[in-house]
């Protein structure tokens, strides 16, 4: 299934695109899409009926604004240097074990949002990501089996991040990767049962139509599974929670001076194989 | 005020501690202590206005557990290397602008809840740590006054961090400070206006009874008004959310070799100036 939440900032209603396309309204049989639901089976198998049956209530997507395809979003735990050719971009060495940072949910807007530039930034940058979505709560797991049977689904995420705020303002990355709007989600969470290989996906990014990322997940230095069985090695992963598993080469710290930096105006768009596609306009905080 | 959530974990009930040291029910006023609750003064007069009626109905404190003192926190962010005498004892030079870095709310438990070991932990430490709780959103602040203003009230924070998982595992000092139960927080929020001076707390911390912790938070490097007016340049603060703003020397990562790292079966207590006790017992995950 196509998941995902349409509707004003704030008051989104639960909806489904269907395989013909036809967004459907899920609002008359579950309140929302969030950690709750991914986490029930029975909840999860009447959605996938009522689709089959054809019966949801049409949406006019006709403006309609689309929202994070998840609500009440635990924690975003993220992963850094996880493309082979991103590390040589940046020069750094392939990490021997993944390394994790976080993202406040608050950062957290729909895919074609706003994305506000912070003030006093000159190093905003972008990063296309899958974004792995948790079903079931994960605790010191021991196998690809288990961490695979943890994934609700995939989205795409933009893990914006600004580069001197990360890097040169004293200690942890943190500090550049939770500015306001800086993670747009969605379109849609497609169930994992739709995704067969999380590794077979292309990645692609463009900023004001130039293709600037043209990766896959094939090149992951740690693959979905093995990131989710990391992690639930340091934290507990709950449903609901999410994890950006890293960017391919193509970033705009990785180019030559001087680096295209992202500014008021500029428009990038993003698209995963088979998880839709995302457009957001940046403008100044 | 002393606001406080007392009852079994996921289904404490608002409550208060009176200027007599009387435990006070106010469930029949307000839903809960979140960040909607501390963003609405006319609330927060009403709690304030039956707190000084003596007409709250009593809670009998006796084998009531105390939870966390906020719900639904929405991010923790913290500030690392924060004290003089702690940035001298791990061989920092003194931060030059404050070290950011999160922890995720669902590692936050009651003051007297147990923590847990993490597995293959060799290194779990303890940080007691002054804990602001945000009443005003707070975005790109200019002044201590503003930043004063959007405080909603203190509270005693344990940040419980892991140094190996944080310092030798590659990377991010996230990776050993997002280990579930790491965040023990209260037992009461202490509304700012009880505390007048949050730069002259003592700030304490005993291991099996023995004092390990026993600074103040005159020796902050950047005060409470400092942290959240520079916090805010980078992320928007939201009521409800909080910050863990660093520990004083003491901890078992500054002491000589063997370093007394935590074990099952320690008891953690710390306390600060008029934000009361907590009490922790340790168990391996």
């Amino acid at each position: 299934m196509k998941l995902l939440r349409v509707g004003p900032v704030g008051a989104e209603r639960p909806a489904l695109l269907d395989e013909a396309g036809v967004l459907r309204d899920l609002s008359g049989l579950v309140p929302d899409i969030d950690g709750a639901l991914l986490a029930d089976d029975a909840a999860l198998a009447r959605l996938r009926g009522a689709a089959a049956s054809g019966e949801l209530p049409r949406l006019d997507a006709a403006g309609l604004r689309t929202g994070p395809p998840v609500a009440r979003i635990g924690k975003i735990v993220c992963i850094g240097l996880n493309y082979h050719d991103h590390a040589r971009e940046t020069g750094a060495a392939p990490p021997e074990e993944p390394i994790l940072f976080m993202k406040a949910p608050d950062t957290v807007v729909g895919p074609d949002d706003t994305v506000l530039v912070p003030r006093d930034s000159v190093k905003t940058d972008w990063e296309v990501e899958l974004a792995v979505v948790i079903g079931r709560t994960a605790r010191y797991l021991e196998s690809d089996e288990q961490a695979l049977a943890a994934v609700a689904g995939y989205a795409v995420a933009h893990d914006v991040s600004e580069r001197a705020f990360q890097i040169e303002r004293g200690g942890q990355w943190d500090k550049g990767k939770n500015c306001e709007t800086f993670n747009p989600l969605g379109p849609w969470l497609v169930t994992a049962d739709e995704v067969p290989d999380p590794q077979a996906l292309g990645v692609r990014l463009w900023v004001n139509g130039e293709l600037k990322q043209d990766g896959t997940t094939a090149d992951q230095i740690f693959p979905v599974a093995e990131v989710v069985r990391y992690v639930s090695q340091f934290m507990t992963l709950y449903p609901g929670d999410v994890i950006n598993t890293g960017t391919p080469a193509g970033v705009a710290m990785g180019q030559p001076e001087p680096k295209p930096y992202l500014r008021a105006g500029d428009v990038v768009e993003l698209e995963i194989d088979g998880l839709g596609r995302q457009r957001q306009e940046l403008r100044s905080a």
